[in-house]
């Protein structure tokens, strides 16, 4: 049995995970393999669509993400960890199954915005649809006393969502495009800074979260970097604890 | 139990496992997420390193790669890749533990060289001094009429370990100035293809990868070409059947 391991239930979708896992181990503090977070990946890409449930279009994604829940508890994983946003409008289910303590990405999120700048009041969020409709990031940042701006239901219509199934086809280019646009009508609105509140929306924004790395919030990054804090593995413990 | 799943033995290294999911990903033929394939990844990064046991200077990897394999297995994984070229040193044992049939990477290299140009004669193989002195890749390659030809000692010591030493420490940048020069002598010295035959190195070639995709061979991506020619998920069936 593996001591001490992140569990990471993921699939959803598998590039996002591969995503994960990459943002994870590179911003872990460390010269070899072994000084690295051990880990086990449960990634079922069958779980069903959690837009398409929350929509009313598609059955219940809880069954399967309370089987990896099981599965990664069953193998004694020390904190699970779930790259995929929408997964959270099942979060308290799931939460509640689990031995393991459930790490929370829209929280991390959320805080991330605050360690960004204090000064911040509003916060625009792209999501997918499903994460919106449940409000899972307006809950989480009205409670911090940030308003929030979404996008339109035309821009869910014709940006959104469209962009995020490129991405699960692999149409990576024709996403970006689809974000950006996306993106600066938030900012257009009055967003200081942009939460990426779908863990496939960062894989087609690199570019803008490099070059605004304290105005635009990758959930994914934001996610590893709460599981670092949580196994004490960050690469700049000092740097987090002045910006919080 | 997540039915007719992909087991990876990875976290050898870590990010060199995430970069196999990534690429596993990108080459699927899939419209959405329930179309790609359900995977398990047992990531031991405290695997011993296998370069150094090989060496006589550390302990073997043998108890915990046999370790991974058995969770896979109990998992019920239908096969299984192992994103690591030196672990393939220990493959026989591993293959023989296991009730899943165990991909290997470097005869999915291999045969990528031969489908890359069958005029191929000489082929180049940077490796971990490890995978080099177990001699995997010149085994498999001379029984398919290959010849080798491997780094000197000196380009060993001095481009190819630190620079996988490099990777593992996340310092890409300075891992590629000195793959690139190794490459470079290995062409000089008569390679007309190059297999970058340990998963840490591609991380570090993407630009030579991407400019020379016929005479440079990715093993990580061999090897999940292999896989999804195992699940028949590939995305280019026709062109890969035409190269074979």
């Amino acid at each position: 049995m593996l001591a001490n391991a992140l569990g990471v239930l993921g699939g959803m979708g598998p590039l996002a995970a591969a995503d994960f896992l990459a943002k994870l181990a590179a911003a872990t503090e460390a010269s070899c393999d072994q000084e690295h977070i051990p880990l086990i990946l449960y990634g079922d890409c069958t779980t069903p669509d959690r837009t398409a449930s929350i929509l009313g279009h598609g059955p219940s994604p809880l069954p399967q993400l309370l089987a990896g829940i099981e599965f990664l508890n069953a193998a004694r994983c020390a904190v699970i960890a779930i790259p995929c946003n929408s997964a959270h409008c099942w979060y308290d289910d799931m939460a509640r199954a689990s031995r393991a303590p459930v790490l929370h990405i829209v929280e991390a999120s959320a805080q991330k915005v605050r360690r960004n700048n204090a000064a911040t009041r509003r916060v625009g969020v792209l999501s997918t649809e499903g994460t919106h409709r449940m409000g899972i990031y307006r809950v989480s940042l009205e409670r911090m006393g940030f308003a929030v701006i979404a996008p339109t239901a035309e821009d869910f219509r014709d940006l959104v969502s469209p962009g995020i199934a490129d991405i699960k086809g692999n149409r990576i280019a024709a996403a970006q495009d689809k974000f950006d646009v996306a993106a600066d009508r938030l900012l257009a609105r009055g967003a200081e800074q942009i939460i990426l509140g779908c863990t496939e929306i960062p894989l087609a924004m690199q570019p803008r979260c490099a070059t605004n790395p304290h105005s635009v919030v990758d959930s994914t990054l934001a996610l590893a970097e709460a599981v670092l804090a949580h196994f004490g593995a960050s690469k700049a413990p000092a740097r987090a604890a002045a910006e919080s």
